[in-house]
This record gives structure tokens, sequence and C-alpha cells, in this order.
């Protein structure tokens, strides 16, 4: 895959922005990474790290010519950048995102790209984030990983096919789903289970006797609330830009918890062990796909 | 510690009987361990693994004259052993168990024991048990982990020492809390994660869609769910054994979970942030000291 890209121009150069140059470098498919940030320390340690070459200093001139720009800051971030570079884009400059919500980051695009959105094919890596900033990022990031891509009704089949190139050329495997069904899944498989392990450590930490408790918490405690370890900032965004899905998975699993208490209430062992036994087969087949 | 035990018996030489066993041994704190277990081809193969000593023919025979005698069976077997072996006990022999719940379990002694009842002290080995059988029996499954026990008000100060030497010959960490203390206890810090784990996998479960939603489940979703892999047979057995304390935890985590979903419903980003960063401080300090 020699030089699919030849210039890249990326807005937040941290773990995502930062492994996506590294990965498309190390694949030999970019020429020149340009890049743009708000930390002036950050994009200096980007460049000496050979993540990008060069800082960006006119943002009208760079994108004019890029061949693909990835927003990869915060999603809070995105629509004042949107609003910044759509004026300038050149004609076959695509734009792409590492948001980890797809509704929201399409209604900023919608407000702010005007006729310039289907240059957009919002994008979506699935990649662990346990460590932040330039100094994180690694070619292999994606190696392997999902990318969900939502493409829009305004997008050309080859706008799609080149942003999927580029996720591709970083090894990862990408899909699409619509950003609605996008917001949907994530809502279920990810932003609920945040939620939930959240709530049982804030529980607990409203209690006198906490110390009491955690003392004798084990490894079941420590998997489980592992996610609880995560950004504050970073899972406020997220609950409230995936809001309306994630209000209905909180109601659904409510009803799940509460048909369990019912159970649990009633003695019902025959119930209890069918749920049990349900969710441990789904849970196994899913391990076993997964190879984890 | 030089032959602190002549005779151990053990009932139930699986992961648990049979790595007490094991390390007892390892640590010369034991002269001989006799085994009885439902499974003669388990038994069989706790002799060959070097476990135990000899397989029990008779128990009256065999707890005449043990010092120590522990219960290492599922909870729902020892009410029946209890009464069989209480009317043989000798005068000086001591019986321990391993169960994960205690109130049951010393109901079971108060109901089965009789008279024997200063003989029992109650005790908690908190060791993972992903794996079980003698098979699974390790020399240091219990180094560094924590074992509780719950005291009888008619055990005597020397049979409680009795009991917390043998469990720290296994290089164990003791402490001692009441049974309804260690229910209440573990319903807040390992029953009440199982139950939430389970309750989201069955919840996906019941989907039309659940392909699809697991498809897209990683790396967060894998740690918080790992314990709905746990065996349904024994979750069904502790969630009813513990289930007072475990249905006001229910119901205080549904109540923790109202206010959340009000809260992201009235997009109260200050309070979504400030329960998410009460939930990470804690679950930082708590790994912190925990070493995990």
């Amino acid at each position: 895959m020699a030089q699919s890209f030849k210039k890249i121009v990326i807005f937040g150069v941290g773990l995502i922005g930062g492994s996506f140059a590294l990965a498309l470098r190390k694949a030999h498919a970019v020429s020149e990474v340009v890049g743009f940030g708000r930390s002036a320390a950050t994009l200096e340690q980007a460049r000496q790290l050979g993540i990008i070459d060069r800082i960006g200093e006119d943002v009208a001139c760079e994108v004019a010519d890029a061949d693909l720009v990835l927003l990869a800051t915060p999603v809070g971030q995105m629509a004042e950048l949107m609003a910044r570079i759509s004026p300038h884009l050149g004609a076959h400059t695509l734009v792409t995102d590492g948001g980890s919500t797809k509704g929201d980051v399409v209604a900023a695009a919608r407000a702010n790209m005007g006729g310039r959105i289907s240059q957009f094919v919002p994008a979506h890596p699935i990649a662990g984030a346990e460590k932040s900033g330039a100094a994180a990022a690694m070619a292999d990031l994606y190696v392997g990983k999902k990318v969900v891509l939502t493409p829009l009704p305004e997008n050309s089949n080859e706008s799609v096919a080149r942003v999927r190139l580029a996720w591709e050329a970083c090894d990862a495997v990408v899909s699409e789903l619509t950003a609605e069904q996008h917001d949907a899944v994530f809502a279920a498989v990810s932003h609920l289970p945040h939620l939930l392990s959240f709530a049982l450590v804030h529980d607990l930490a409203q209690r006198d006797d906490r110390d009491l408790l955690l003392s004798f918490a084990a490894s079941g405690f420590r998997d489980f609330t592992r996610i609880a370890a995560s950004s504050p900032e970073m899972w406020r965004d997220i609950s409230l830009a995936n809001r309306e899905a994630l209000l209905r998975e909180l109601q659904a699993y409510i009803g799940e918890l509460t048909m369990m208490s019912s159970a649990l209430e009633a003695g019902d062992a025959a119930r209890l062990e069918q749920i049990f036994r349900t969710a441990r087969e789904l849970r196994a087949g899913w391990a076993e796909r997964q190879g984890q």
C-alpha cells in the first residue's frame, strides 16, 4: 500500500491520533503528517517521537491540499473544529474522526460543515484508552481492533472506501453501522457497563463502613470495577452525548434487576439458576469467539 | 511449625480442601491427612497427588481422634455432614469449614451439632475458584489471601486460636467478623457484583440482536462480565443463602441507578462527573492498597 495518502492532517496527536499516524507510517501509506493541537508541548513531543512531520501553523492552508483530516480531539471540541476547517477543505479532502459516540458528532457535522458534509465520513476506533497522550501512541494500537464507520447518505462510495482504506492500513477490522445503530450498540455493551461499574463503587463510597467493605474486596470486585477507574470527564461527555440510548438501557437494566430481586425474594432457585446459566452460556460463547 | 496437627480429616478434597491439605503439608504442620468425598475417583486422584495419605472408610472412627476436621464440600451438603460427624467427634477435635456464606452454615451447625457446637469454628477462605477439583489444588492457593473466621460465642479462645493457626500455616491473612457482618460485607463486595454481571449478560441474551451487540463488545465488557462465567449452581446457592443481605444491596443499588438515571435525564453534567470522580478515587485508592 505505497503512499495511499500524500498528506494527512491530524487534530489531536494523543493516543488515538498519534497511533493512527504511526500505523499509517509503518504501513508506508502516507508521505506527510501534519499535526495541530492545543498544547505546544504535546505537538513538539509528537514531532520528536516521529508521529508527525510538522506542527501545523495555518489551518486553512494545511487542510486545503490534505488527502485526509482526522479529528482526534475530545468530541466536545469537534463542532468548533468543523466550522474552522470546512470553508478551506480541498475538493478531494476527506475528513474522519475518532469519537466514541456518533449521533452527536454527525449532528455537529450537519450544523457546522454545510455543503462539505459529503466529505465527512464518521468513524469510531474501538481501542482501549487506559493511557493517553502522544507518548502513549503506538503503531500497533489498532491491529485487530474494530473500527466502526457510520457513513452519511451524502458520502460517495469512493469517499467511504478511502476512509476504510486508511483504517485498514492500520490493520483494524472495519465495519459499518448507521450512527443510530452505533449509539444503541455501544450504549448496551460499553456505556451501560461503565455506568454500572461507577454506580457500584459510588454506592460503596457513600457508606461509613466503606473501608471495612473494601478490605474484603477480591478479584471479582477488581474485574467488575476496573472500568470505574476510567476518566470522569470522558464518561460524563459520552453519557450525555448518548443520553437517549443510555437511558433506555438503564431502564431495561433496572427492570432486569427488579425481576431478579423478585426471584430472589421468592426463593425461586430454579429461576435464579436459569438466569445465571443463560448468562454464563452467552458469555462463554462470546469469549470463545473473541479468544478471550 | 512442626506437627501442629497430628491428624486432619477433610471432607471434599477439591480446590479448597485439597489446597488446605497441601499447604499444611508444605508447612510441616500436619502428620496425617485423611480424605472423604462423594467420588471414589477424586479421592484416589487426591491420594495419588499426595494431597491425602489415606481415603477414609469409617467416618465415626476417623473423626474421633482427629485434631481438625475441614468441611470443604458445597455448603448445601454441610448440614448432613455435621449431623453425621457430631456424635463421634473427640473431645479435642475442632471442626472448621470453607463455605463462602456464614449465616446459613452457622444455622446448620446450630441445628445439627447440638452440644458439640463449641467445637465448630466457621471460616471463609477468599480464594478464587475459577478451577475446581483435586487436580486444581495448590499448596500456595492461600498465600497472602484473606481468610475470615466468624467465631461463635460458644467457641473458646483456644479453639479459635487453633483454627487460626491452621489457616495461618497456609500463609493466609486471617481476620475475624461475626457471621452477620461477614454476610453483609460479602453481599456488598462480592455477591452483588456477581448478580449485576449475570444480569447484564442475561439482559442481552433476551434480545434478537444479541449477536450484533456482542460482536462490538470489547475489553470493558470482558472485564465487567468475567464473573458472569461463574458456576450457576454455586451462585444460586450463595444468593439464596445470603438472601436478606443481598436483597438489601440490590435495593440500594437500584436506588443508586435511579438517582444516576435522573441526573442523566436532567443533563446534569456536574453531578455525573462528581459521581464518576468519587467512584474513580475510591477505586484507585483501593487498587493502590491492594497492589492491583
